[in-house]
């Protein structure tokens, strides 16, 4: 790390800085440039040590800048993995060159509904069938989801369709039952910096769908990644889902850019989620164009037969005909940039 | 509610709607203005149908807006309880002139770190001690808190020198012990959505601070807290501690003009952190005077004898110097506004 | 619009908003639904009247809320141009199936330069060649442009190279003689709510890019296109570049959403700049890539011989390799969605 | 400056940097550490070509980070007049131990109206009279202001009241007519970065109220004071008005902690303008109080005597029984800070 000293900062004050490296068997470089001092901590160390003595040394009143050198995440990053993370749920395999589209309804709201989403998602081409059972809402007085009797309708109909399914866990007392049920757990945007439900997670060996908070930087989507990797699941998929921001035409501000950021950073698939990127189904196609053209590994996206009579999130579901045409639109794009679907 | 169909929208649509709002027994108000159609819902509704049907009727490709008339919330309302709820913690109430500083470190460290700041909190006026145990870190390499063993010091160290304390919960599980320990249970920023915390601490009766999430709108500020108090937990205090926005000198930008309308909109006592607010010890003074002069109930604040030594926060942790000056000027700005501290 | 008053609200507050409505001619239809009174303001009004007549009703201390129900700006709505705008520069026009490509410089440098760039940016199928002479630079102590003389030499080598050029005016004072030399005259993102320069471009018989603001909304994005129809010229290119968000991996959040909204709302052709929308030479050609899967008209990305030496915006420019090769990736996914390029 | 490398960068690498540092007469100080290379610029160099290479050799593509050391402006500086700027208005004095209140409509709307105002805050403490005569507004369908006969009706009413003036200015070639009848020039949120208008006030030698832009960092805040003072004009005020952000309760995010930033970094006076600021009369008192108590050397404020009436910003504007209320409470909070009003 490198430490920048206020202008006026004394002889006495750059010894502190010696002085608090040493005591963290740091070495110091010393170098007394323009009008300011800068002091170079010299050593390797354990993450833990760094981040700590980091902080500490930025609450010197002397001190102006601490800046790291090093990434502080190292599971998650592209040198620990250089070929790529890939994944297989089945026969899908996620992160190679084949795009994969996770579809269905925002939430399972019966055997009937899911039986009808299923069919027709798996006919043109999703590889993964979503449903939520846990519902995150803002307001408590929207409906919650039907819990696990949702989970059972989903193995139930994942078994029936022979698709592998993916939902969402809130709570980490639901954890040991959903991976009995599901194929792919989802942590919420909501959830994201939950560490809790992260580390649990961790633990786990099933694919981990992460997606992205609404404020998160790109280093914080990256550190709750590590936590599930520290814990030992390195099977995780990263997702953007649109940030907030005080643009307000869509619910979200789907960060596209942040596709090459990752598959610069990281060697973990990267998905994008057009739904609740946008808010909007009359967005909705055109995002998921423009994510595959970025270089995203898959999508995932809202379907329901009657967006009107949808009990979740309906003005961001496709209906069959909007999702079908999608479909084929997708394939013209995914061969542009050499993939398939 | 009140539904504005898109220009050219047909006699059929309107029909759709107004089947639509029949099915959940809601009249139907049309009027022809200008060159839309505008429809009044009109009916007593339970606001779990509200709520579902305006999704329902956004996902009509015809209509163009749906506008909630009614806040969606209603524990958490202004006119739920006029006078405005005041909280009892041992001999301190909060929600009434006087103003309540709790403060302590951002994290337990140990036995002695922690009497020594107990006991000079407490004599330079602080009615409530702050310490995290279970610290949410962005990165799993940094110090993530004592645990249990600090949940007992806390409790010793509140014995020892009779002033109540509050700490941060993350996890569901840890609830119940938490509750046994401490005075007040915190729902930090990243939890703010965590449902399944927010029905939890419902269920508890002990007073809870919960404190804005970093994109939280207000909306769903007050959302979060009607979670709680529909759990039976009226105790509930709000605390704004800085929103995530471009803006880059700051580690937040503590929002303070939610005060006055936290106020306007409900009874629960307002409190600001100025401390992850602005994550610069250098602002803290300035803004934790600017939060009393705007009406806040309370501040939390971050003391560490040694900031440069603090194994959490210390950037953003006053000295007990810069402490004890700021409470002493917080009097004069407590008097200015009528209270007192 | 309509006016919905706050529970409460008297019969001598209701008279007030119908006296209001009254002055200015508008007709008031009351409905006293649920336990909140909403009016309705009925009658056909000029624009400026019902801008003025918003804002004084919401004065009222005992209303909640004013909600306009027709769009407030008109000239550029999709209704008034169903078929879309076209916009003719020499050869090439803009609008149609064919993806426009503008590219070269941030700054005009020397003669040298910019004839390598136009030589080049030509041959691999740019149609337009960018370059700035008058440069909006953060810092009083950064390259400010080479002014009139940088005109000169864009006029000549538009001339010897057969290519419209396009480059960004700050002054009023500057716009005749810029329209004298350049096809095609640039409105910055810092000036897109500078009113007086859009009053001044409209009154121009001149294709205009007009970037959006770093914090625009899509309604200010088309008000500000708005004033420059509004004086009469209908030549305007809608640009989104980016916008201010939280988000630091990126120089700006590139918000590609706005396209498809862009494409609902109104007739003009839309634009993306990859360049500063990311800031970043590494995420442009994802980003450009994405725009035109997400139904852009064109794109403008800055192309420098040698990014390491040029004096403005380096880190965002493309080398010749790299824009040569994007260009052939642009072909394909131009014909994925059926264009060309 | 400081350049670190990326992990794999040759020892060519390293060798292009330190010839570019060269070309610029800088040293450099190579530095091995960890698995990084740091390279440190020593020399003292013009402001001008310290930005130009900072940019040229982020350019490079094996390069990570380059790190300013210095702060990239000069003459806002701290350093630069430690006691802080003082400016004299007739009896006035903006930036010592008064705090100075500015005040008056949105817009000039009449002769009666501006003379009602203008004896009214007079009467109550304020020490300025502000009214806009060419508005910046969203819609070319609103109010723009009287022009030059609001001008000459400003400086009727100043002379009559002797109470200085303050009012915007949006085009350059306004600029000397303004000048000749008002005492303080102000430059709006959407022109700060209009760096024409920013260059010309710079000529003048009249006080200029600058306001921070809706998106604009403390940096560029500065940045553009810097343009001003550079011209030769060393009188500006710097005013916070909000930024924008996701929050959507107040029409924009009253960023007070900008107050003790900028009290830190710069000798320049520092005012907040509530008005803007929140959007929302109800919020305007809390905030100017706060402003106060973070140590604002003074507000702009906008009054009306009839809001439901105004031609412009009627719903943020305060009656004549509001804006005497908060005067009385402004004198206590002045106080209690240690200033007078």
């Amino acid at each position: 790390m490198i430490i920048v000293l206020k202008s006026g900062a004394t002889e006495e004050d750059i010894q502190k800085v010696i002085d608090k490296l040493k005591e963290y068997n740091y070495g110091a470089h010393i170098s007394r440039g323009e009008n300011k001092v800068v002091i170079g901590a010299i050593g390797e160390k354990r993450m833990e040590e760094k981040i700590l003595i980091m902080e500490q040394i930025s609450s010197f009143p002397f001190v102006e800048q601490v800046i790291p050198i090093l990434t502080p995440y190292k599971l998650v990053t592209k040198e620990f993995n250089p070929q790529g993370t890939r994944i297989k749920v089945n026969q899908v395999e996620i992160g190679n060159e084949e795009i994969v589209v996770m579809a269905g309804p925002c939430a399972v709201e019966s055997r009937e509904q899911l039986r009808e989403i299923a069919g027709f998602v798996k006919e043109v081409g999703a590889k993964v069938l979503r449903g939520g059972v846990f519902k995150p809402r803002t307001s408590p007085y929207s409906f919650q989801g039907l819990g696990i009797e949702g989970l059972k309708l989903l193995y139930e109909v994942k078994n029936e369709f022979d698709i592998p399914v993916i939902t969402e866990v809130m709570d980490p007392r639901d954890l040991d039952i959903v991976a009995e049920y599901v194929d792919i757990i989802q942590i919420g945007a909501r959830n994201m910096q939950n560490f809790t439900l992260l580390k649990e997670v961790g633990k786990l060996r099933k694919p981990v769908l992460l997606k992205r908070g609404l404020s998160a930087t790109l280093e914080e989507f990256l550190f709750a990644a590590e936590y599930i990797l520290l814990g030992g699941n390195s099977e995780v998929i990263l997702c953007e889902r649109g940030i907030r921001t005080f643009s307000d035409f869509s619910r979200n501000t789907l960060d596209l850019s942040i596709i090459p950021a990752l598959k610069e950073k990281t060697h973990l698939p990267v998905f994008v989620d057009p739904s609740h990127g946008t808010g909007n189904y009359r967005y909705v196609p055109s995002m998921a164009k423009a994510a595959i053209a970025a270089g995203a590994d898959g999508l995932i996206i809202e379907v329901h037969p009657h967006p009107e009579k949808a009990l979740s999130d309906g003005p961001q579901s496709l209906t069959f005909s909007d999702f079908r045409r999608l479909m084929n639109e997708l394939k013209a794009i995914a061969s542009a940039v050499g993939r398939r679907l």
